[in-house]
C-alpha cells in the first residue's frame, strides 16, 4: 500500500470512504509561501459530488481544514497536514457487497490482495480519495505559480464516442473550462455531452473519456532521466487515478503513424531562448521540458458502478445477478479535471525544486 | 538525474554512449537463484544493433560481464553489478551536435539542464542506456519465471500505419515473435512491415508504432495502491523508455468510447478461483491485479534522428540545414520488444516482492 | 524537512506545539491485526506531560483519534492514521523567544533554515513532536509481538552523574520499569535519581541521562546491510529524538578498549539453533541480528530550556540576559523512555517484513 | 540489502572480496565539477591494505577506474560509476569458513539471512566494500569544498586504552594526521599506539579504537528534521560502517553528567553571524547545523578475526578451535580514518543539496 508520491515534495495520503475522513499531509514544502484553507476548497468545490445534475446526487460539503505547517496564513517549511470529514455515508448501499464483487471494481482484488477489506468495498479505491489529490495538488499548484508562474489548465475532451473539435486552446482558462459543468470549454459539444450524461444517467449506464491537460510557462529543464523523465512521471500520476487507461504526451498515439520527417518539432528562435515550430513532443524531449507547453491526455473508462442489472458470480463463485443501489456518477469526466490538474502540480512542483536543487549547484561551481 | 527504479528489487543504470560502458545494479534480489550470463546475453541479442537489415548497420556485440552478486552459478543475495563495454566509436559522427541540437532529439534540453552535455550529444538519451534495462529485466524475469511462473511476451503490434489484424495471442511466445526480424507474429503484416522499413531507410526518414505486451500466469493481488497502482508503475516504466509517447492498458483509449454496461468485466469461476468473461481491465482492477493476464500497449515516435535535410536553428538561434551522418536505426520497434520486457519483469518483479511480505506477515497473524 | 521514516514500514508525521495537534500517518502495515485506541493510549499516557511530580506541571491529556485505517477492531492494510489534538496553550510563554534566541534550541537553526518560524520557536522541535513517534511506535509494537513475539523494554540507566548498578535484565518488563516514575527498575537508585531530578527543578536547571533498551525474542536475520544495517538504523532513529547526543550497541565506547580475544562473542548451541556465550555484539552481526538479545545506550542531554538566567545574544548580536518563563521538564529521561521503545519498534518493523518477505522468495526457489 | 545511501546525492555501491572488484555509482552529483581518477585514488591510497607495518601484509593497488559520467575531466550530471578491481585472492585462507562460522564475524549471520553465503564468508560484509565508500566519499568531497569550502578531517583518538590528550583541533589538516602511520596527530600518543598495535599484530590478537572527525565551515541550516536530523544521518553513516559500535556528537555521552547551565552553549556575535560560545552541541541545535564545527566520535570495536585459537562451535553445533590462517589487520582505526570522512562527505553533500534547493525556492518567493 503505496500511500506516498513525490521525491522532493513528498505528499502521503490517508482515509477511506467509510472511516472518519480523508487526509493528506504534504511535506517538503518551502517555507514562505502565503496559503489559506481556501485557496484549496476552491478545486475541492469542483471535485465535490452533487456540484451539477451531471453528478451523482450525494451532497458533501467536503470542507478543507489546515491542521498544520501554516501559521499566520504563511507556510513555516514543516509537514501541511490537511483534513476532510466524511459525511452521508448510509452503510445500506454497501449492504450487498460483503458476498458479491463488483464487476470492474476492486472489491475483488482488494480482498485476495489484504485478506480483508472495509465493508465500503475496495478500501481506498473510493472516489473519495481523490480528494487528498485535489487538496494537495492545490498546495503545490500555488508554489509553481509563485516560484515560476507554471499555469495548469485541464478539460473534458472526450465523452463517449463525442469529441471537442481541434480548437486553439492557447488562451484557454479554469473559467472558460467552468462555463459549463461538463468542464468542456467547447460550447456545442459541452452541450452534447451533458445530452449524453444525462441519458446515460437515466438509463443506470455510465460513460467514460478523455481529459486533456495544458501545462504553460514550463521553464526548460525539469525532468529527472533516465527513470524519471517528465512524461514517465506524468504517466505514473495519472495511471495512477481511479478508472485511467491511459495516457498519451504530445502526438501520442496518433504520432506513431507520421514518419521522423512529419514529426520532428524544428527549432526556431523565440525570444532569446530556443523554442520549437511545431510541439508534437508535447513539451519534452529525452525526458526533459523544452520550454514549450506541455500537453497530454488521459483516458477514462465508464464507471463500473452501474444502475442495470449486472450477470456476474459471487465470492463463493455462483451465479447472481447484482444491481448497484447507490448514488454514483454516469460520467467522472467532469469532476476529474481538478484530479488531473492537481496530480499534475505535484509532478512539476516535485521537478521543479530538484531542477532548482541543480541549477543552484551548478552555479555555485562556475 | 534518477538512475534507480524499483522500491525493494532496485536497480541503478549508469553509463553513456561515449564512455566505458553501460552497466546495471540490481539490489534486493533474492539469494539462490541460478543465474549465468547466458541468461542475460539472449535478451541482449535480441536488442543489439545490426542484428537484422532493419536495424542501424553499427554492429556491436554487446558481452554483458557479471561483476558481483553471482558465485557458483547462483545469486548471493547481494548486489548483482552487470556491465556491458562500448565498442565501434567514430567521434566524428557528432561533430556537427556542437553547434546544432537535433530537433526532437534530447541535445538541447540536455544543455540547458546540466549547463553542459556529453559529446555524443544527449549523454543518458542514448540508445545504449537501455542495455541496462534489458540486462536487469533478463534477471528479474529469472526470479519472477522461478517465483511465480510468470511469462511476458511483447510484440511488435504496428509500425506507421500498418496495425496487425486481432488474432488470439493467448499462446503466442518470443520464438513466435523472433520468426520474423519485425518481432511481429503475424507473417504477412510482418513482410509488410519490413517492406515499409526498409523503405524508410532507404529515403533516410524513419518509422513510429506500437508493441503490444502481454504478462501471463500473474498472480492476483500485485499492485500497491493508491500510487503505486500497477497500471500506474507500468506506465512510468514505459513512458521512461526513449521515443515513447503512449501508454494504454486494457480497453484504453478505445475503452473511453463504450458505456458502463459494455465495458465491465463480469466474474466468472475459474477452477478454484474467480476470473473475468472479458478482459478491458487488462488484468487489473483498483491498481491490483485479478489473475487476468495484463495486456498493455506502447506508443513509440518514428526516431528523431534522420537522414534528410532539416530545417532549423542552432543553439545561437541562427537558421541552418542539418542532416544526421550517422548509422540510426529507420524504426526502433523490432529492438525495442526486448526493452518493453524486461521494464515489465522489474514492475512485476518489485510488485512481487512486495505482495509476498504482505502475505507472509498476514498469515503469520492469522 | 524529512517526516517520514522507514522503508516499507513507513510512517509520515506532522504538527507542532501550536498547531492544531499532532499527527501520524502509518502506511504499509498489514491487514488483520486487532488494533484499538487503547492500544496505544497506554504508551502515550507515559510520555505525556504532567504524570509526576518529575515532570513539567503542564497537563495535557493527549487522547488518540484512530482517524483512519481501522474497521471493526482491525486493520484493513491501508494507511492509519492517528491524531492527538493540541491544548493548554499559552502564548504569552514564548513571547521573548521573537527577539533572542534560546541556547542550545532549535530557534536560532530554524529560523536560519527556513528563513522563519513559529511562534512557538522551533516548529517542529518541540517535545510534542514525540507524541506521533510514540503512537506510531505502539502501532509497529503490536504486529511485531503478534508475527514474532518480539519484547521491547527501555529503562532510565543514568541521571546525571548517578547510573544503575550491573543487574540482570533478562526478565525487566516494563511494570517493572514503571513500578518508580522515574522508569529506573533498581528501586534505590531510582530513589536518588528522583531526589536530584526534584532538587534541579529547584534550581531551575536541568539533567541529562542515558536510557538503556533490549529487545527480546528478535528473529535472527533482521538487518539490510551494507547501508541499514541494524545498529546502523538503530543509531538513526535514536539521534532523531530530540535532545539525543550519542547511541551505543553491545560493548559500545567501552568495548574499544578490549582486545580482540576478550570482545568476540563465542558461539554456543542453544537448543535448536546457535547462540553466543557473551553478548559483546549487542545482537548484532555484520549488521544483522543473531538471535541475541539487542541492547543499545542511548545519550540524552541535559534539557536546553532552564529557569536560571542565561547571558547570551538576541538575533540583532546584542547581549541579553534570558530566563525561561514556561513550564519545562528538568529531565525529559523518565517521559523519553516510550518514545525510545516507540521509535526501536519502527525499526524492527520494517526490518522484519524486509526479511519476511526475502524469506519467502528465497524459499519459493527451493 | 540495501546497498543504496543519500537522498539526492545517491550512491549505490556492489562487489564483494570474492567476485570482479568493487564499484560505486554516485547519482544525483551536479554537472561542470573538476573530477580525475587522481582526486579519488588518494584517499583509497589512505584505506589500502600494506600501506605500512601496522596493517595487514596484504598488498592492493586498488586503482580506480571512472567507468561514466566524466568527460573532458568534467562531470556531466549523470551518474559516476567508479571501479576498483579485486586482486591478490588466496582462496585457501577461507577454506575452514564453511564448517564454523567465525565468532563476532558475518558468516553466521549472513547465512541465516540469505540461506547461503560467498565463499569468503559474509559476501559483502568485507573490509573491501568499504573502498565504494571512501571512492564515493571523495567525489561528495570535491563538490561540498568547491560549493561550500567545507572541509572533513578525521584521526584517531584512542587505540585500545590509550586516549590523545585533549588538544586544539581548530586548524589540524590532513597533512598533520598522515605525519605518523597510525594516524593520530599527537606524535607522542601515536608512538604508543603504534606500539600497542605492533605487539597485537605480534600476539594474533587486535585492538579497538575511537576516531573523531571534525568538519569545518560547514554552512548554518543543514539537516532535515525530524527523521533526517543532521546527527541521525551522521550516525546512521557511522554505525554502517564495519566493526563500529558507537556515535556520539559534541558533548555526546560524557555531556549527560552536565547540567542544562553548563551544557548550554550561549549564543555570541561572531562576525555578520551568530556563534556559540562553547561547543557542546557538536554544531546542530534541533539537527540542523548553526555554523559552529561539527565533532563527533565513532566506536571501533577490536577486529574479530584474530591469529589466537577461539572455543566455538561448527554451524551443526559440535564444539571446535578456530585460528584464523589469512593476513589481518591487528587494529582497523589507521585505514578507517579516510572511511569516516567519506561517509561524513556523503552526508554533508546530500543536506548541501537540499538546502540549497529550499533556500533557492524561497528566495524565490520573496
Amino acid at each position: 500500500m503505496s500511500s506516498s508520491f513525490g521525491q522532493i515534495l513528498k505528499v502521503t495520503t490517508f482515509g477511506e470512504s467509510h472511516g472518519k475522513g480523508i487526509g493528506v499531509v504534504v511535506d517538503g514544502y518551502p517555507a514562505g509561501i502565503s496559503l489559506k484553507a481556501d485557496d484549496i476548497q476552491a478545486q475541492l468545490d469542483r471535485r465535490r459530488p452533487g456540484q451539477s445534475s451531471l453528478t451523482t446526487d450525494r451532497g458533501e460539503a467536503d470542507r478543507v481544514t489546515i491542521l498544520s505547517g501554516v501559521e499566520h496564513g504563511r507556510t513555516l517549511g514543516i509537514p501541511i497536514a490537511l483534513f476532510v470529514a466524511n459525511k452521508d455515508q448510509r452503510p445500506g448501499d454497501y449492504q450487498s457487497l460483503r458476498e458479491v464483487p463488483r464487476p470492474s471494481h476492486a472489491d475483488y482484488t482488494y480482498q485476495v490482495k489484504y485478506g480483508t477489506r472495509s465493508s465500503s468495498g475496495g478500501g481506498r479505491a473510493s472516489a473519495r480519495e481523490t480528494i487528498a489529490r485535489v487538496a494537495a495538488g492545490a498546495v503545490a499548484e500555488k508554489m509553481i505559480r509563485h516560484i515560476a508562474g507554471m499555469d495548469i489548465v485541464a478539460w473534458v475532451s472526450s465523452v463517449g464516442p463525442l469529441d471537442v473539435p481541434a480548437f486553439d486552446w492557447t488562451q484557454v482558462s479554469r473559467a472558460d473550462v467552468d462555463r459549463h459543468p461538463v468542464r468542456c470549454p467547447h460550447a456545442e459539444t459541452a452541450d452534447a455531452m451533458a445530452g449524453m450524461i444525462l441519458e446515460a444517467k437515466d438509463q443506470g449506464n455510465s460513460l467514460g473519456g478523455i481529459i486533456t491537460c495544458v501545462c504553460r510557462n514550463i521553464p526548460a529543464g525539469l525532468g529527472e532521466p533516465v527513470f524519471d523523465k517528465m512524461e514517465a512521471l506524468l504517466a505514473h500520476a495519472m495511471l495512477s487515478i481511479p478508472a485511467t487507461k491511459g495516457f498519451e504526451i504530445g502526438s501520442g498515439f496518433g504520432g506513431t503513424r507520421m514518419r521522423g520527417s512529419e514529426h520532428n518539432d524544428p527549432f526556431i528562435r523565440k525570444g532569446d531562448r530556443l523554442g520549437t515550430e511545431t510541439n508534437n513532443s508535447g513539451g519534452v524531449q529525452g525526458g526533459i521540458t523544452n520550454g514549450e507547453p506541455v500537453v497530454f491526455r488521459v483516458a477514462f473508462k465508464p464507471v463500473a458502478t452501474i444502475g442495470l442489472e449486472q450477470h456476474t458470480v459471487g465470492f463463493d463463485g455462483k451465479a447472481t445477478v447484482l444491481k448497484a443501489k447507490g448514488r454514483h456518477d454516469p460520467c467522472v469526466l467532469p469532476r476529474a479535471v481538478p484530479i488531473v490538474e492537481g496530480m499534475t502540480a505535484l509532478v512539476l512542483g516535485d521537478m521543479l525544486l530538484l531542477q532548482k536543487m541543480r541549477e543552484t549547484a551548478q552555479d555555485a561551481i562556475r
